[in-house]
């Protein structure tokens, strides 16, 4: 089930940028399970990673070696290498060394990523015997498989792409992941892996990374779990002769867009593809006197229980979203200033039920696939978005009856 | 659907305390729905009340009139009068100034409760007209009829009593609750109240009710929504000659602990009466350094649809409870010195599987219908519990496709 997820796109190839992915036998079924992202030499790496106080054994890892100018992101799906101690830490290394033996690196130029079952050994035989094949067919045309070879229970593989024009250069932005829930059965992880030939600072780079993943991956919630293992990547190649480094630089901004964009696609596609998902709902929180407020606000509506399955049932039940948003910890809420909307019919108005609602307008907007929540807060300037789901018998079904 | 609610129990009468319940009108087909426990003059009363910002007008009224020597408590379900702006302020305060009327007091002696849809207009006129009789046949003996006059949607009524011995007096505390869910489909409120013939100052009155809802109401979650509605209230008659002036007094503790003890019980029947509740799970934090961080690790577990889920099957998914451990937001989190347990089962050692710990072992715990789930962080002293449910199909349905 997933709620109108996009098709795997066009991605133009980067150059110097080649993929691979094979099946390691790490899954059953000869299914892809191993895939590799070569970057050329000298490239700009950077990271955000998962704030689970358990993070993964490869977590740790690429927190290391992402200042020791990686050229290989190495990634299996099938087994997350989480809680697996000193054994999953030196597995992971393990993996490393091979790629690096085979590329002829330095062992700490390989950033390894696992996505699958928590708490099982890493099968590092199986990657270390797969690795010379999985590099020596890495191609610059293998987007597509090299997203198919991280999926777990994703319905469909995700990609996204941009290209701009700065100057006469054609800037290329490619992306993957994978992700449908927060956490699966025991599978855990959202990874993602962005590319672009665009030539940007190092430090700049760490701060787009960041702000990309505020602005995308940070804003996606569908049963509120995090997970062991989240990570996102950002590697800039240099190919471009434009060498963006500062936030004055005439491209710099139309670059961050860009950037922004691929990511906020792919967060996106993982909430459309997410555990059960009938519905894709985007909650917006304006006149917010700080950004702070508007995610609590956003996200005591994107957790509750009681608002994602009245959305599974669409039943306009306001009473559920004035609760939500009143659990909302905020200093001196005046909740007589409180308008709320499904899409574009005021329900709430100045705290109370809108004289001019009627349950048919609001029936008929929650009978749509796609909502948006408005809640004006009345209070300041700011606003803020997230994007969730509904909670259906599906998400149950699925996270109940998993492993039986 | 519920996990060993006990019966209501034999509850012994309370002197110059008397109740009852009728149908107003205001629930259909001659429910139950309108309920007043009058107490003696010059009793004692404190009561806590949601946090929720969008409180309805009786919980704002009840926190005004508290502090005017209270006499009535009236109590209506089937309408929460929430939501219902100066109107609904107005029809609240209309009900009171009808007990006031037959009761011969002043209408700030009368707290008024409401239960039930949430944005509809309280039928005061109902109300009204059904006060007189209600009152005049307030009975000493009516405790189990006053609990069934606040249900909503609980599958029974809840009741638990204490009795003390105190030198050669017996001293009685009662309580009632309503709750299952923290909220309905469109229903709100949890509700309860205590009374007991104690004779307690009302400031050290007031620190133990707020003390016995810490350790009671405010330790329970099923869905992690709060209502615009909830209130406890407790009474004290003070018919005991044994005069409970501060925390010094002989009788103090065992007074506090069998007043603990009653709200406990009722707490529990909530949770046990749970919507779609097919487990009973304590979750136990133990050796936080604070007590604020074994309650944040308790609720990240407690709150996570994908440990509930989880529990719903039977499924001894630890790496879903380390998940839920480590989205704490807890300073120097060091994950390795965390042991986990189903019931007496050490499932989690020093942060990874526990080598001892079989899938089997894992499972006949699960399978139970009560479970604690007790985690160790390793890190100082205190220990904190909380008591949730599981995650099921007939939660979504209940909350999905009650409008329907």
């Amino acid at each position: 089930m997933s709620v109108n997820l996009p098709e795997f796109p066009e991605m133009p190839s980067i150059k110097g940028v080649k993929l691979n992915a094979v099946s390691a036998g790490i899954k059953k079924n000869n299914q892809l399970d191993l895939m590799a992202i070569v970057l050329p030499s000298g490239s700009a790496v950077s990271g955000v990673f998962t704030k689970n106080a358990f993070k993964a054994a490869p977590v740790t890892i690429c927190q290391e070696h992402l200042a020791h100018k990686p050229e290989v992101l190495l990634v299996n799906s099938g087994n997350a290498n989480a809680c697996t101690g000193e054994a999953g830490f030196q597995a992971a290394i393990d993996t490393c060394r091979t790629v690096a033996d085979v590329c002829n690196l330095n062992e700490k130029q390989v950033l390894p990523f696992s996505t699958g079952v928590i708490g099982e050994p890493l099968p590092s035989d199986k990657i270390t015997a797969a690795i010379p094949e999985l590099i020596k067919h890495a191609e610059e045309n293998n987007w597509s498989l090299a997203a198919q070879g991280i999926m777990t229970t994703d319905t469909a593989a995700k990609g996204a792409t941009q290209t701009l024009q700065l100057d006469d250069e054609t800037i290329v932005i490619n992306g993957i992941a994978k992700g449908a829930g927060m956490i699966n059965p025991d599978m855990a992880t959202m990874l993602g892996f962005v590319v672009t030939n665009a030539n940007i600072e190092q430090s700049l780079l760490d701060k787009l990374t960041k702000e990309a993943s505020i602005q995308s991956f940070n804003r996606i919630t569908i049963d509120g779990d995090t997970s062991t293992n989240d990570s996102c990547i950002v590697a800039a190649t240099g190919e471009s002769s434009i060498f963006i480094d500062s936030e004055n630089h005439p491209s710099f901004l139309a670059f961050k867009e860009a950037l922004i964009r691929v990511h906020q696609q792919l967060a996106q596609m993982i909430v459309r593809d997410g555990e059960g998902a009938t519905k894709y709902v985007s909650v917006q929180v304006e006149q917010g006197k700080t950004p702070q407020e508007c995610f609590e606000v956003a996200y005591q509506i994107a957790h509750s229980p009681l608002v994602k399955t009245a959305l599974f049932a669409s039943d306009p039940n306001w009473g559920r979203l004035v609760m939500a948003i009143g659990n909302a910890e905020i200093q001196g809420f005046d909740v007589s200033q409180v308008n709320v909307f499904i899409n574009n019919v005021l329900i709430v108005e100045n705290g109370c039920r809108a004289q001019s609602y009627t349950e048919e307008a609001g029936q008929s907007e929650m009978d749509l696939q796609e909502i948006t929540l408005r809640v004006c807060l009345g209070r300041g300037e700011c606003e803020e978005v997230l994007w969730t789901t509904d909670l259906s018998h599906e998400y149950v079904t699925i996270n109940a009856e998993y492993r039986t």
